[in-house]
């Protein structure tokens, strides 16, 4: 609800009045939770890969001390790609949202009508016609960073990055990779050979349950079928890794 | 260019006047080559953690059999959990689209002052002003479902999902992935095994060059970043996968 930030006093600013009132609990769309949701599909994430690894593993009869080598190199792996590649995607988009955003500038010089029209045929398509529409285009196209801006958002659909945001959400997501990561592989370490597949299942399970539930709650989705699906991802994943390494190793 | 498709023929068609002309070579935003982007990009991705994981093991003196076992757990689970893990989301975000437009149209019953003031506030950033603004809010909010249209894509900043497309996407990734996963496994079947780990390093950084140069050409970046880019990834998730291994096992 960015757009609520500001409520102004005045009657009216420039056509637009005070905000009036809303629904009485403030409308809490899913974006407001983002560090919350980051840590629990970090730690989701982070849970699949080496109890998959480890699954496979053991299942094929490696021995105990293998198993527990593979399943660290496996979380330590999954945790580093995955925020290393989460901050270098972050780093691209905003070297795209720069390079298309001084493109844009230029087309908005060079060819100053279709840019014109691109904005009429964006505000036509939500009801905006005629008079009134070749007045809001003027209007929008009067400052030409507004201009721009409106181009970026809107045609483009690509909103400014925030390199600041990129960076905590990588490292938040490779500490709950592989902090949750360790949980698969412990049962390897301290159980018997015989029970530590079954203890690893067992605990990562429950731990995707729990997981899956949250995130769902987080993102306003049904939490049982959250948690079915966290499980169910890392079942596929067990079972792929099982049939791949039994098929060709 | 989804405003390109089909320029009217009349001159102007309530307002929105034909298509002038644009940029010679048709404006070719990044999004247009998706499908080479995926293929890349899974590949990229499936290279890195079987070649982590594989040269851990083999660094750490895991027998190659063993190498092999958890190189192919690790491209096969990789594979099955970015796959799957991506039609999740895909059938999650089309799951909280339906519930957020549920919200919005509620809301344009419930608070009609609200969300026109929204519409308003939205308008008002691009430099719409004073009785313009309030005849174009009229006009948006005239019909319900442009209304909420607006809404969707400009407050809540979502698209309306495609489930087709989320599907292939996730297929391919899957498949790109668990392919290019084989390469870094196969030097330790092949090779002698004091060279594996050589010939994994070797080929494995070749191949991230190569599709780390296509990956940035594919999103108009500078080539030679994205060689580096990959290639550092690909060498940080080893180094993790190497250090957490020695540390702990």
């Amino acid at each position: 609800m960015q757009t609520a930030n500001a409520p102004t006093l005045e009657p009216t600013r420039d056509g637009l009045p005070p905000m009036p009132p809303g629904p009485p609990h403030e409308e809490l769309h899913f974006a407001a939770v983002a560090p919350v949701r980051e840590v629990v599909a970090g730690a989701a994430q982070g849970l699949v890969l080496p109890f998959a690894v480890t699954a496979a593993m053991a299942g094929l009869g490696a021995a105990p001390s293998q198993t527990i080598l593979a399943g660290l190199a496996a979380a330590a792996a999954g945790a580093a790609s995955a925020g290393l590649g989460h901050a270098l995607a972050a780093r691209d988009a905003a070297a795209r949202y720069q390079a298309e955003r001084v493109r844009e500038e230029e087309e908005s010089h060079l060819y100053p009508d279709r840019e014109r029209w691109e904005v009429a045929a964006i505000l036509h398509r939500y009801g905006v016609r005629g008079q009134l529409l070749r007045q809001a285009v003027e209007a929008i196209a009067s400052d030409r960073r507004r201009w721009v801006d409106f181009m970026m958002r809107f045609e483009l659909d690509l909103s400014e990055p925030d390199p600041g945001r990129a960076a905590r959400s990588a490292t938040i997501l490779a500490v709950a990779q592989v902090v949750a990561g360790l949980l698969p592989v412990l049962p390897h370490a301290l159980a018997a050979p015989g029970a530590a597949l079954g203890w690893s299942a067992a605990l990562t399970a429950a731990a995707l349950v729990g997981l899956g539930w949250l995130k769902a709650r987080s993102e306003g989705l049904p939490p049982l079928r959250g948690a079915v699906q966290a499980v169910a991802l890392g079942g596929a994943a067990a079972a792929a890794a099982w049939s791949l390494a039994a098929a060709l190793a």
